[in-house]
C-alpha cells in the first residue's frame, strides 16, 4: 500500500543543509504555510508550542537504509535501532518536533528549536497539549543522558 | 512535489472502527512491525515512552476537508483552525501519539494509550525524550481545558 503526501508548506530559517555542529535549539525558524491551510492556523496562538511534522528530503539514503546505528554518529555510544534513536535516516523521513510558538504573522508561524534546514518541506503541525504530549514518569535509555552531556561539553 | 510513503507496520488493538466513546488512555494495542524493520527496534525497550507515527486511514474525506472544526466536533466549544486541533482529518492524515511502552516482544511493541483504530497502519516510531519532548512552560488554549472538564464528566 502506498501513501501520497503533499507538503502544506516549507520551513525557512539560516540554517543551509550540511552545516555541522548547529544548536538548533536556538534557531528560530519561520515555518510558510501555502495558501489554501492557512485558514487552518487560526487559534493556533493560544498554545505555547505546537508539534512540526516535517519531511527530512536532505536525509534520503540510496535505498539502503541501515537498520541500526550509533546515536548521532558518535562511536562512543552503543549501536541501537533507528527506532530507538532520532536519526533522520529512517523508512518514511518524517521529522517531528516540539517547538516553542513564538507568534503568528498571517500565513507563517515564527518557532524556535525546529532542528530542520533551510527549505524543509512541512507535512503537518498540531498543538502541544498537556494532557497526552506532556507525560510523567519518563524513563530514557542511558547513552541519551551521555550524548547531551557531550552536545553541552561542545556547546 | 508529492512524497511517497510505505506502512512499517500495524496496530491492533480491540477496538473496530466505529466505536465512539472510547477511553484510549487505558486501551493496550501492539504495534507489529514488517518483518524488515524489526531490527531497527533494537534498545527501544530502554525507553518509558515511546511516539507513534500512524496514518489516520479511516479519516479520509472526499476531498472537501473543512478548514475549522468544533474540537471532537463539540458546538459547546470555538471552532478554530484544524491546526490547532488534534482532529484526525488534516491534510496528510498522520497522527503522533505519545504512548506507554509495556514491553518489546521480537517485532511486537505492547503499547498503552495509543489512539487508533485496529488496523491502522505505522509510518514511524521513535523515543520519547525528556530533553525536546517534554518541555516546561506550557500554555493550552482555553477549550481544551474545557474539553477535558467534559471527557472527565463523561468517562
Amino acid at each position: 500500500m502506498g501513501i501520497r503526501m503533499e507538503p502544506i508548506g516549507r520551513i525557512a530559517n539560516e540554517v543551509a543543509f550540511g552545516r555541522s555542529n548547529v544548536c538548533w535549539e536556538s534557531i528560530t525558524s519561520t515555518i510558510m504555510l501555502l495558501p489554501q491551510w492557512v485558514e487552518g492556523l487560526d487559534g493556533i496562538e493560544e498554545f505555547s508550542h505546537i508539534i512540526v511534522i516535517f519531511y527530512l528530503d536532505r536525509a534520503k539514503s540510496d535505498g539502503s537504509l541501515r537498520l541500526k546505528t550509533h546515536p548521532m554518529g558518535r562511536p562512543e555510544l552503543p549501536e541501537v535501532g533507528i527506532f530507538a534513536t532520532r536519526s533522520p535516516f529512517r523508512p518514511n523521513g518524517i521529522g517531528v518536533t516540539t517547538v516553542r510558538l513564538l507568534r503568528r504573522e498571517g500565513d507563517k508561524l515564527i518557532v524556535e528549536g525546529l532542528d530542520a534546514y533551510d527549505g524543509t518541506p512541512v507535512l503537518d503541525i498540531k498543538p502541544y497539549l498537556t494532557r497526552g504530549d506532556l507525560v510523567s514518569g519518563v524513563k530514557v535509555a542511558g547513552w541519551t543522558q551521555r550524548l547531551w552531556q557531550m552536545l553541552d561539553e561542545e556547546a
